[in-house]
């Protein structure tokens, strides 16, 4: 179950809206952490210094990333209500493709990214090699979208957290410590250690009252999700994670005044962070085992996982995390 | 009118409680800015993670952090109700007093810090030659502790913010823009460029109901009125900045719960920006006019500014900081 | 004396090349100090992860920055030596001139971004409503670009700093502490603290052989310098500074290799500091004097400062900026 | 193979010293990467403002750090050739062990950090339930001192990373994937989530000459190895990671001078990223595999983990993490 609106699967981009009302004119509380800010993402500043996102959250490559800037300034400018906005934050983040994409073409247009913010809906969402994750790969398999989420049990709240990951980076891929990749022929850890790396872009949802601050230390949990899956963070990787709760929405009103906001305490995050981990990782497993094999610019071919193989890999031990639930 | 419980005036020491109260058990929301981190402050950085303060706040010199954070520890840990406490988060500032002090002795002992938070106690703050203050500098004459406040019309929200600063730094003394400190032959510009700076310690307490966030944002602006006095956050000048409100203050409870917290919007922190520059600009200068002549270590003297030619030069322009009011 | 290869005067956009080569194939080292992070300024972000730049830095309208972004991506994209170039990381700062400006129609064009980098040329720079700073206003006055520097003595390393100012912001003018805003009708206190500010792009340029994390120390001073022109920050003032040193140029080679890098010591840095700080004092300063009468939308005029008034205002006392020089 | 001078095993203390000189006058470049900042960790800020180290490290509980960052200044001032040093920032870790440590007793005495710091030598690290070890907890086994090291094939630039952990938190004890702690009995996924976690001291060195800028994204790095061990970085987990170079150490020299530095590229540093995440994850093992079991205030008492269960449980499937070699 994911909180956001929902995401469009045009080729080359990924759109997520917190809600599906006017978010220009009723914010949404927002925190992120740039755990490698080696990337382009833009509108990452203002929401750390405001603590809100204002726009839905649009992901796209690396080259991309001022065509959907104005895209979405554009898109947010002719948002009935916002006739008088003169000041629009766009969040958006890029992985790069440049393997299967003619990346140099900067093919993405405004079109496109229209397109995805209007049809982007609640329920299940599209994963593997769609949207932005369409020419994406990781650990050398064919990489894309994926999400995950878990629901805390009512006496810890009953919250929900929901991740959804754009995957793009190196490492040896690894199920529950076992490292698949290696036994799959990706990578030798020398490849890895040499390689120049990829990114993550991390998007995470949750309906838990949390401040700006504490939806800073949830995003910053994200990279430990990460890690479980293989990745180190390589030089070249760009992961960023941006957080965002659905409770507390900001009213853009003009009165002087201040407002009573429901916050959860700093001592009852915990859950929640375990929630971020455990979510990121098997977003990005899923990510992996939904994509599609694909063939992109000058023949270059980025193969989907062997899922047979994967499941006779995992199959000889316990705890997989095909079936991983609480 | 200041916000704080009062500071006591023990030779060396300066303490600053947000309340009368169990600090531990009714913590208050916080921020900080290290605007030039070459300094040895300590709890700072738990403060930036949590958003609070649970601990009184003290100054000293640079040497004598360490015993000072014990003290403060030892102090909470024997406070009634704190019987079971195991963690406490020392809050300490520090400059460096060391031409007037004979530093190296690290001569305050916990004692000192003991009584300085037992007397610290509401109404006037003592300015000048004391406390935390009594062996710093700034701008070549003798500094010290200075405080200021303001108070928000009713209509901007009412709200008093109120600075103290420890006050030991270079630079040429600007009184309204007057370079002061020329004219009384401290310093020269050379000197500026060569002198190894020195620090400010800047504490500021509001009662508007800002999160921790905000209270970031408003200490972030505590530079610009150091700025306004001729600092320039030479090297040396380790300034840090640290901002609590009295508002929404945090029972440390063990309940599993959300709570209603009555925040202002950013929309309207822009009148506490302007009174959080103009307060640190006033105590700085009231550190420097308050503070007598102090001969030190080695018969080292720093001398107070001429108040007599100081009020002939600012009587020779318009709007002296002196009478300054709004 | 400036050392940026220069700025064209296209109305609308700024561009600031750090030299005249092949900035992608020979970066530069930078930092990045996002003071009041309320702004869209893209590329800041890697800046302060890798500690370079890499393309122009090209200011702009708050509403058009993706178009300019993407502008200067595909200017990298095409420049001789990048034909296999896949990753660009487009600096464009930005502040909001919607009063004159018919900001929501986003006017500026790619072909505006690629001849204001191409006609950029060492030399005198334009100041005054030229370029990004065609439709800002400072102060309640016609505000734009503005420039100043100062050069080290040679025994404090002889180092050359400067400024480049996109003033935008509010708050009461002070000149040498001289509150000409206040005299010259613009603003009243009230005014000041219930206006929702503006914004400040600053750029900073040195020689000085600099580490990153010292440029970043150096970008850190820079709203010191806007402090004592008046600006107090206010919550919705964007001001980001960016500084960039010509010294330790950075080629993008693939060797696997270290180098030798000459750095000063932090040691060494105050003097440079204290010209951070009178450099966009006096940047601000002249965005002023400098800039036009201006009628923009809707008949909208935001009027020049009246030069001669000024003049009699700042004669009544020493010291002068006008003809501030060390 | 460690960097570091060593540590000396005094209980309660534990010593690392990044070489036999004195430090103070040749200090070395660091970064910090406070990931979980709860907790009362000195001197990160000063080192993140000036990218160096002027003490040793040492790393002690939670309620000493008062007492041994003055006994680290007060080492440091009695060293020969600091008779004129006025300024020392003592960098001290700590994590809670007040389970098994009566911490209100605050026992840490000035002469065991005296003892401590003197003691430390090169050869190997004593690890386990030593030092600042000797109460802390991880994964609801005895936890203590951990390190491990790797060292780059040649061609990658042949540099060592080592890494010591001082290990205090909770989660699920994960090796190579496998949740041992399940399986242990420690704990169940219930318990993980309402605990209140605890924390991880983090040291890093390398001979590698990172720029201080690096450095501190090595350290940032570390959360992933912890990650992989079944961390979760809950709310009360006070997670700090300093690194440090022993390359380009830096004189306390006086002259106005740059200098030069010999610094590896950021395309370079991927190996070091990798071999940061595995030597934390390697040594949070080995602090458990090593240490025994303790008992401690009120009979209370945590076991060391039963190695023949956690071999045999290990040796159902392949690539243990104890034979984890590269």
């Amino acid at each position: 179950q994911t909180l956001v609106k929902g995401q469009a699967t045009r080729t080359g981009v990924t759109a997520i809206s917190p809600h599906g009302g006017n978010l220009f004119q009723s914010k949404v509380p927002a925190g992120v952490h740039p755990a490698n800010a080696f990337g382009k993402a833009a509108g990452f500043l203002q929401v750390s210094e405001l603590g809100n996102i204002e726009t839905p959250i649009v992901l796209t490559n690396t080259l991309c990333v001022g065509t959907v800037v104005q895209a979405v300034v554009d898109w947010t400018l002719r948002q009935p209500g916002n006739e008088t906005v003169q000041s629009v934050n766009a969040v958006v983040g890029e992985t790069n493709d440049g393997f299967l994409n003619d990346i140099r073409t900067c093919a993405v247009r405004p079109l496109d990214v229209f397109l995805a913010i209007e049809e982007a809906e609640a329920g299940p969402v599209a994963e593997g090699s769609v949207g932005a994750g369409t020419g994406t790969e990781a650990f050398g398999f064919k990489g894309g979208i994926g999400t995950s989420s878990r629901v805390l049990p009512e006496d810890l709240g009953g919250y929900t957290i929901g991740a959804l990951v754009q995957s793009n980076f190196g490492g040896i891929l690894t199920i529950d410590g076992l490292r698949v990749g290696e036994a799959l022929g990706q990578y030798s850890y020398r490849e890895v250690v040499e390689s120049s790396g990829g990114s993550c872009m991390i998007v995470l949802a949750t309906d838990a009252p949390l401040s700006p601050r504490n939806l800073e230390r949830m995003a910053s949990r994200a990279v430990m999700g990460l890690a479980r899956t293989g990745s180190f963070m390589s030089n070249g990787s760009g992961d960023f994670v941006i957080a965002f709760s659905t409770a507390n929405q900001l009213p853009d009103d003009e009165l002087y005044t201040t407002r009573n906001e429901e916050l959860l305490y700093n001592e009852f995050t915990s859950p929640l962070f375990l929630a971020t981990v455990e979510s990121v990782e098997e977003a990005v497993l899923n990510s992996i085992v939904t994509a599609t094999t694909v063939t992109g610019r000058d023949g270059n071919t980025r193969r989907a996982i062997p899922i047979e193989r994967l499941v006779e890999l995992i199959g000889a031990k316990e705890g997989t995390t095909v079936s991983y639930t609480h």
